[in-house]
């Protein structure tokens, strides 16, 4: 069984280990931070190996009367394949220390291409990941980007996208940092980062995004105009959308008609944080008029990334090489329908 | 000297009855509302001739020492024209009124546009609403769509446009009423209503729009991808924006980062309530590539249909036929540059 160590346990690291220890044919060998805090006891219930970034951290957390396995050193030795979940900076310097010690790793979307040379979204390029010592799991919008852009062009109706995303300002436990009020924030360039971003996995894809951070901390919204290949019925877009299983749609008209009443409905449906690992789109606000498409979603940036690290595991350990199967089995485990 | 009765002294009609103030070409008789509280204190302190919707309404204005003039009755006898700025379902019954007593009227965007039979912006049709009887000013988004597309219309750049539009959930004094927390709400139909808005001005326009509401108070931002007749510089963009008098290019990189920065600069200008009269374009952020256009900006919903209402007032009475002149003297007694 692959030891999988994860790295940095944060919002995305605390749900990628929950998801690896989800799964039977990985197994998670610890998770590693500085912190000491409230943070921590939550691998401590869930009596996860804890292990120290630093010496510091160690003896912070053991005066927290936290375990401490080891160092982040003694944790590396131990794991065939490192989930680096740690802010930009850090996830860099760290970086270095996997080539070193030649274990394989994953970096999130935060990342540059180039730090792994290969940026993943599994429904797009399982394959080319196969056995590789490293790949990015690209960010939140990108992999919403990705997995409807790729559903229209598999159904060969996709000419090129336009797309504004509406950002939400900041996580909501960290609403004090970076948080917005009563108040819109455009990025400043236009065209946005996600547009090349998407093209780091499909260069083919003809996408421009415009960005803006809206005050609220729940999830992104996308608005697109999407230009179709020939005239369509909104019967064959749906058709397309429906070939992947991480898009799910949604109905305005039975009550969906925020980001907080979808949040609710996943908290109803008891995924942990509430947990949207799907792109939510709305079925019956989406628009076809003659070749062009009009569609809008809501992206959890907190969860849409798991499943898709989870698939990036299987991939580059090798455990699987059937991306269509890997893809089954971690929906099958995160209750993904 | 035209006189001019204001029904309605709301977030609309007090600037309206503001604007008429400061022309001389045109008088304000009075306004008219049911409100006895501190909104009405403002139009006695300015000095106005304040009447009574209903005879409830005069009793409690008197009972809260107001000195009213009269009833609606009586304001509309002595009116040349009447600008309504009441709400929705007041405004329908009022036109009602104002057919019967044969006296000249201007409705808000909020009324359909077969309420008149006619529609108006002033850049676009100043000329067919002179001497008319009626008009309605098209509302804050789509004047700020007829205005920016137009501009790129008399440039002979225009092929079509898709805006995806972020609204101010409800007005600053009304956060308590249909306000936002911490989410985003879209309006249900795409395309929403803003397009076929616009194409009651001209109906030749290629424009689809969606919409979302976003939680905060303080104006409207719109993203907007337009498919130009050829490839353009930016330039060209740019000098075909700047034929309007009523956009005003502005830079991100001068620090207008927000809805918040940008409403603070008109209030270091001293405009009443920070007004913006003008849609504000980022110039630095606006994008041409290819035969493709990118751009956002802020439209202020409370203001910016203020100076077209004192033009439609001077079309309807036939103060001034040329609507180029119109415009300029509402320009500058409105100081926008």
């Amino acid at each position: 069984m692959k030891k999988i160590a994860v790295i940095g346990y944060g919002v995305i690291g605390k749900r990628v280990a929950d998801a690896i220890a989800l799964q039977d044919d990985m197994e998670l060998t610890g998770v590693c931070d500085i912190i000491s805090d409230w943070r921590i006891q939550n691998a401590v219930r869930k009596e996860y190996d804890i292990y120290a970034a630093t010496a510091e951290a160690a003896n912070k957390m053991k005066s927290e009367g936290i375990s401490v396995k080891g160092s982040m050193q003694e944790l590396l030795k131990k794991a065939d394949l490192v989930v680096d979940c740690t802010p930009k900076k850090i996830a860099a310097k760290n970086v270095q220390i996997y080539k070193e010690k030649d274990i394989k790793y994953i970096v999130q979307g935060g990342e540059k291409h180039e730090t792994t040379g290969h940026s993943f979204s599994a429904e797009n390029n399982y394959k080319s990941a196969i056995n590789l010592d490293a790949t990015r799991v690209v960010s939140c919008n990108t992999t919403s980007i990705l997995r409807t852009l790729t559903a229209l062009k598999r159904a060969d109706l996709l000419d090129y996208a336009r797309g504004t995303l509406l950002r939400r300002a900041t996580d909501p436990w960290e609403s004090h940092l970076g948080g917005i009020m009563n108040t819109m924030v455009p990025e400043r360039d236009i065209p946005s980062h996600q547009g090349p971003d998407a093209q780091t996995v499909d260069s083919d894809l003809d996408v421009v995004t415009s960005a803006v951070k809206v005050p609220e901390t729940l999830s992104h919204m996308h608005y697109w105009n999407v230009k179709l290949k020939r005239q369509a019925t909104k019967e064959e877009v749906l058709n397309a959308l429906k070939t992947s299983s991480r898009i799910k749609l949604i109905q305005y008209d039975q009550g969906l008609v925020s980001n907080n009443t979808i949040k609710e409905m996943f908290l109803d449906m008891g995924r942990p944080w509430g947990d949207m690992y799907e792109v939510a789109l709305w079925e019956d606000m989406l628009k076809v008029q003659g070749d062009e498409l009009f569609y809008a979603y809501v992206v959890d940036n907190q969860a849409i990334v798991i499943p898709e690290t989870i698939d990036a595991i299987r991939a580059l350990t090798g455990i699987e090489t059937d991306g269509a199967k890997s893809i089954l089995k971690t929906n099958q485990s995160l209750s993904i329908a």
